[in-house]
């Protein structure tokens, strides 16, 4: 529909996830329109990631060093690894300031119809991290889906015999949500995870 | 939260229209995780952009060349110009196929809140293509809002008494739509433009 330039922006632009076709138009006509420095300021922080950014070597979160920033700190503790799916997961995590311990990124869950196994995530990297007995706990914070129950599963059966204590996030009503709008598994999970709040006088 | 490139990524993408934090999230980590072909070619698609595309001297369009496709084109009629506020605009209307004239794009609306009059717009340009008694017929296809029609307004007492036909694109009821989710406004127009259907026998 536009000249070449524009239509291979547009076309680039709409592969990204969650821009589609008139999204994309309209970012490529605002790129049209401002000054060109914002499209070079572009470009270069694309640049960069592309360049500088690459996966820690211990714990597979993205770094600009082999090791990640979270890996090198030294005032967080040893004993535990909470294990991840992505990198955007230790964002989210870091954001709730509930946990100083270490990471582990998976890069992914096991979802069989995609045909992703346990071969295709960092778990050999896990077991190399739990050699010299320093760590005591691992905190399985996959996704609350199927893969991420199934890795969860995978993990919990292969760590268990290793005398580590495995623990789960807990599942249960969102915070500010609703119990009427809660589904059921969500609802019966709650119920199934319920705390004890009476006190003994 | 994040290192350095990544989290300049996230910040740029989340200038652009319509992309969040969360959405300039999700595509900086799809970047990561995709062969870096991509980042080289939404890079190189906007370095284009940036160094080739400008805007026709004759209607404003986007162009890669002084004068854009459709001005160049011999085929299209010379006495009908369609004039509309932005580049986008025309690739609709070209959608349509409906249209075999000349375009002009004003490059906004007059919008008093924001400071723009008709001297910001590329009004003297469509003055300019006037002087030689080529077009007959002005077609305004500002877009159906309070600064198009503002625009159209400004536009229509220019240019009637310079003897030219000036037209402005119908409203109604969009086609596909449900009358009774129309607004008043849309509905009011759809009745003050209804059009004579009966045939004489």
């Amino acid at each position: 529909m536009f000249e070449g330039a524009v239509q291979d922006l547009i076309d680039e632009l709409g592969r990204l996830p969650g821009i589609g076709p008139k999204s994309a138009q309209r970012i490529a006509f605002h790129l049209l329109s401002v000054d060109s420095s914002v499209i070079e300021d572009l470009v270069g922080a694309l640049t960069k990631v592309k360049d500088d950014v690459r996966f820690c070597v211990t714990c597979g979160n993205v770094s600009e060093q082999d090791t990640c920033r979270i890996c090198r700190d030294p005032r967080r503790v040893d004993d535990v690894i909470c294990v991840v799916e992505e990198s955007k997961d230790v964002a989210a995590i870091e954001r709730t300031n509930e946990f100083r311990g270490r990471y582990h990124v998976l890069g992914g869950a096991i979802n069989p119809m995609d045909g992703i196994g346990p071969d295709d995530l960092r778990v050999k990297e896990l077991l190399a991290r739990l050699g010299d007995g320093t760590v005591r706990e691992i905190i399985l914070a996959t996704d609350p889906n199927l893969e991420g129950e199934a890795t969860a599963t995978y993990l919990t059966r292969m760590l268990s015999p290793m005398g580590l204590v495995v623990s789960r996030l807990a599942s249960g009503l969102p915070v500010g949500g609703d119990l009427e709008y809660a589904d059921e598994v969500t609802l019966g999970r709650a119920f199934a995870g319920r705390r004890t709040v009476s006190q003994t006088v």
